[in-house]
């Protein structure tokens, strides 16, 4: 029997992993199955609170603010998946924000699952934004799991921050941490943000509802992606590896999707046709372009593979997946 | 003209920094010489508010309610010196302390001094022990620029999330960082204290003045130390060397005295005299043992020979500092 509580989970990922336990649902959950006896849904904004699996307890309000309030609604889970965060758009635009948000909202809610007498198990959604490139400090072609970071986000630097806080909780027997870095999620649905990876859905995601959406970086360049799916099955996955299998509460670079720009518009192509792919344009953005290239293209870890996650699926797929979303709509 | 302020100015490096600044004095700072017009000295416990150099103001209090209270004392400052900080074995027992007294102080300054209309300079005094080795993830025989921290302790843990903090200040404009990773300073004056390197001032401290001490470790263990000294020389430089020269604001390894304690014990031996050293017992403590030998030993870099740091002095000098201290007092 296990109480699960997640925050962010009105968002797009959180959403979809709350989908993926309802309560009466079995877990595995640091290498044992549990019986899902209460879900709890956090979020700063619920937009729809009849929304979730079956069961689901709604609350709403700034983490922060509810830590404080109600410290044993989250120090008495069993396991959290905490995805709350300002994003990365969010976080450069307003320096305040980002430290509150994410920074000491995480900070509090480390300590307050540290204070628990049981020791709770935290799997921390961090990202590929970690890492970031400099004139004077190039990453490596292939990132692996001894690749210095050095984000070139505020957003990056509190992920990073938080991901030494709870290692550092779960070295001393306070709390279980897997801290799991997720690499951009795409095709995500939604309007266009002010992330500068925002391009990387919206290629794929205005031309299949007959929209034109502009390709602000060369062909050629590189990233790396999660599929939605690939994101939720990581995030699920880095909760149910057992201890011994996990290693050290040191981060894990979640496998990725290493696809060119130029090949993600072919998979829109091939999905959607040439008048699909016809609304796409290729006018260069070099700010976005300077931003987009700092970050990895390529992502190896010997330390996911150990722990058993699966690769992602081919881009195509996720272009396949979003695709049959609007059909389904 | 310049205003300098210092953080933690009551302790063992913070009053030999401050001496070395007086009021009137130039001090190169970014590249460009000043004459200080102003010497804030902050601490949480002033013992002597007469003490520090000429035209010194003393200011004491807890530093985050101090940065609270009056954050124009610190924002406007030119040059802030941030060596404030509970100690590793204080942060290892006491989980909140080490959380406000290092995490959150360090943030609230870093934040108040982002504040500034300025681009205030500051430099931080972060420590070897980001590094540590675990079972699963040893450190490398010489830990150099690019080796990824994994601090084993709460104490490395904050310091290396406030080096991550100040660099995204220092990357957005706001200030100009200097993170300094100092080795263990050795010969430190005064009592032993709960930290596990305590011993490697106590083996030269107390045999000095007559008193026995033990040696817990194996004499080959190899550790990377500091002379008082060499330690005020560093954050001295890391002030003085300009944006160009440090480069991105990625924390620095202040070149270090690799040593291994028998070597720290013939040193002491030929300072003292042989009935010196016969004050030195050698009875291991596997414990203390265990957490020395999983720092790094040996430390290079690249960046620090660059930036133009100056090698600190055979060890055997640093014990005949501290003796010279003994019979001058």
């Amino acid at each position: 029997m296990a109480k699960i509580l997640i925050t962010g989970a009105n968002g797009f990922i959180g959403s979809r992993l709350a989908a993926t336990m309802p309560v009466g649902s079995t877990v595995r959950l640091n290498g044992g199955d549990e019986l899902v006896e209460r879900l709890v849904l956090v979020d700063h904004v619920v937009t729809n609170s009849v929304a979730g699996p079956d069961g689901a307890e709604w609350f709403e309000g700034d983490l922060g603010a509810l830590v404080a309030a109600q410290p044993d609604l989250f120090s008495s889970a069993d396991a959290v998946f905490h995805l709350a965060s300002a994003t990365s758009g969010e976080c450069e635009a307003e320096l305040d924000l980002g430290i509150n948000a994410n920074l000491l909202s995480g900070v509090a809610l480390g300590r307050c699952l540290a204070s628990a007498a049981h020791r709770p198990l935290l799997v921390f959604s961090s990202t590929l934004a970690i890492y970031g490139s400099t004139p004077e400090a190039p990453l490596p072609t292939v990132v692996d799991d001894s690749t210095y970071p050095t984000p070139q986000n505020s957003y990056g630097s509190q992920k990073l921050m938080l991901e030494v806080f709870f290692a550092d909780l779960s070295r001393r027997g306070l709390i279980t941490a897997r801290s799991l870095r997720l690499m951009t999620v795409t095709v995500r649905p939604g309007q266009p943000n002010g992330a500068a990876s925002s391009f990387l859905s919206a290629m794929i995601r205005e031309p299949l509802q007959g929209e034109n959406a502009n390709v602000p970086v060369n062909p050629d360049l590189k990233v790396v992606l999660n599929s939605p799916d690939g994101a939720v099955a990581g995030l699920r996955h880095a909760g149910a590896a057992s201890d011994d299998v996990w290693g050290g509460p040191r981060g894990v670079n979640l496998p990725g999707i290493s696809v060119t720009v130029g090949e993600m518009a072919a998979a829109l192509a091939v999905v959607g046709g040439a008048d699909v792919a016809a609304h796409l344009s290729w006018e260069r953005d070099e700010t976005i372009e300077r931003i987009v290239a700092s970050w990895p293209a390529e992502v190896a870890s010997e330390r996911a593979a150990g722990i058993g996650f699966a690769d992602d699926k081919p881009f195509i797929d996720a272009v396949c997946d979003f695709a049959a979303t609007i059909n389904g709509g």
